[in-house]
């Protein structure tokens, strides 16, 4: 195997992931099987199987990629800003970017959510993980923002971080299965609130 | 048939429904197959064939059945109580309940949820006009409470209606996914805030 066998090899396992990322939004972790992904990208089963060593390596995969992607398009860009309360209010406005726009079946981790709070195992292990981690990242940037004096001292960060998970979900229940024309309008006021009552 | 037949057949229906609901906040809603069904129930396939046309008009009854059961553990007990925030405060109690130990998937409206948000069809119809009503109705109870004097005459009841619907989603999300042993107290104090926030 030549380096750019393997490279050629990575740049198609990152197509591939690509894709069934986007499918994971629409159909959920469970329903991304290796057939239905052959037929998507144009790979047989076996070719898929030289990537993948099976369905639920393949669902780790895409939990991961997603978790990337994330980083990326919200994470980043938030810490880019000054710390404290810049820093909240562009993560919750690229967080509605990543709900709303970024794959075709919305956010990921909310998709997959319901399908595995019963179903014990290493694809559960990880969301729980990721998830985890990214309400940790919300609670440690209103603590920032506490010790910058944006944010009340006495602030629940823990509290603020489950308030605002709380709107992330109503958000994505209104708008993708409610379909309610004034979603947009009822988290942004929801946000406001938040915001509101942790200043200092 | 004679009327002990029908009664008879009526009351298989009912059982059979029953563990269907349970089986559906578990498996998801799909994951409720007419085979799956029938082998929990000791029916044959054909057997339960007799009292659902097909897994879409079971999986319609299943919801109709989780509909009745949360009026009668939910709703009623609200509406027993005097009208304004007695009723208000009994509804929400009720509700965690009903999340936490009715069934033992938890709520099966958000299982259900993530799955037919991207699945048009009669069980996504079904799904939304639930979950519109549901919400209607917390909206009609604040709006009895503004009409007592007990909460406060210019809050926005819709607002409060999708704050609230906020909170029971990240309360089934901690306790049910990340299992995080501090789920009851966030779920108090948060409605207690959205209580004292609405407060004439």
């Amino acid at each position: 195997v030549t380096a750019l066998q393997v490279s050629k090899g990575d740049a198609t396992r990152a197509a591939v992931l690509d894709r069934a990322l986007n499918l994971a939004s629409e159909l959920g972790l469970e329903g991304l099987t290796i057939g239905v992904l052959a037929e998507k990208v144009g790979l047989s089963k076996s070719g898929l199987y030289a990537h993948f060593a099976s369905k639920e390596q393949l669902q780790v995969d895409v939990l991961d990629t997603a978790k990337a992607r994330f980083v990326d398009k919200v994470i980043q860009p938030a810490l880019a800003q000054p710390r404290g309360l810049p820093r909240v209010v562009t993560l919750f406005e690229r967080w509605l970017v990543w709900d709303d726009s970024e794959l075709d079946g919305g956010c990921p981790w909310i998709a997959a959510s319901s399908e595995y709070d019963d179903r014990p195992g290493p694809v559960r292990d990880v969301l729980v993980a990721h998830m985890e981690e990214i309400l940790a990242f919300v609670a440690r940037a209103a603590s920032i923002a506490k010790d910058e004096g944006h944010f009340r001292a006495d602030l629940d960060v823990e509290q603020f971080a489950y308030d605002y998970w709380g709107v992330v979900l109503a958000h994505h229940h209104y708008r993708r299965l409610l379909e309610a024309p004034t979603t947009r309008k009822r988290t942004e006021t929801a946000i406001a609130t938040l915001l509101e009552r942790a200043r200092a």
